[in-house]
């Protein structure tokens, strides 16, 4: 039982490492990036208060689980911004790495199980990770909304943009939440650009 | 539908703010203090690994809802660090009167259910709330110790003083936790004073 203790405070203990993590988009006082630490409680909070706006085959604490967990990869592998260009392929490879190093300090029976819970969020086909999914979309929205723009100036983004990298994705998840939240983004493309 | 939304993001865009309440603890890197956001996270996390170890009547997801909301009310009452000296009645009613505005954001049927959970964590009677207490009371001494002291020394605790008002509650939700965890805590305190 020591054993077991010493595997989930070692993993415990790393993971604080996800707070030193910085995101593209910034906290809500545009004092700083977000980092994914908070970003992974804000956005499991967003599972929690809409939970309302999912369908009856979504389990919304597994969706919270997935939530809490799917960034801790960012620890080896960085945040990678939705409007960067980048190799793909090998940024999952990085990902893929991490997962194993990370999930790995846990007992073997959690260790698989949190890379199992990690691997359905990537695959984003089951009915709680395509939720999880839209949620983690959605919230960056909101976030440089509220500071005028944020991470769309920095990547020059346009609405047609949004609609094809983010839109698509969160309306297959959460079709409700995303008429919701588009109608509250598209403004500030239409007056700004 | 659209009003229910409307509540629901006026409460999601609001609790940003608790990305910028600080607490006593440092970050594991001890480049700046923990704040209130990636703290909920991180313990939430806690409740996910360490489940195991809590008692056959304890939900784990409902302990992770509570943990996840249980620091909100300090965006409008602030973080009171355990070992600072304070006028208890006074901070509780800050509190209170938090939950009432920052929850009330909330669809009324939501803003209900978050005050009771967050009441019964306060509480710490039932089961869930008096587990979700341990956790809230272990994470601070392993953030501590991996900077060599952080607020100890700050308020000049004592291993005695860890054991009366951590230990004490910690032992009561998960005791084969705190025996882990104080063995771990007590060379720093026979070393340092
Ligand atoms: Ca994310």
């Amino acid at each position: 039982m020591t054993d077991r203790l010493s595997s989930q405070f070692a993993f415990l203990d790393e993971i604080d490492r996800l707070k030193a993590i910085e995101r593209a988009t910034p906290i809500g006082d545009n004092s700083r990036p977000e980092n994914s630490a908070e970003h992974s409680w804000h956005i499991a909070m967003y599972a929690l208060v809409l939970a309302d706006h999912a369908g009856p085959e979504v389990d919304i604490s597994r969706v919270i689980k997935m939530l809490l967990l799917h960034d801790i990869v960012e620890i080896d592998a960085g945040d990678m911004p939705i409007h960067m260009a980048h190799d793909a392929e090998a940024h999952a490879a990085k990902e893929a790495a991490a997962a194993e190093r990370l999930f790995g300090l846990l007992p073997a029976d959690q260790a698989a199980e949190f890379r199992a819970i990690w691997t359905e969020f990537e695959a984003a086909e089951s009915a709680d990770a395509v939720f999880a999914k839209s949620l983690d979309r959605v919230q960056p929205l909101l976030q440089n909304l509220a500071v005028g723009g944020g991470s769309w100036i920095d990547y020059n983004v346009t609405m047609d943009q949004i609609d094809t990298r983010v839109g698509v994705k969160v309306n297959r998840g959460a079709p409700r939440i995303w008429q919701f939240v588009r109608a509250r983004v598209a403004p500030f493309f239409s007056a700004s650009r």
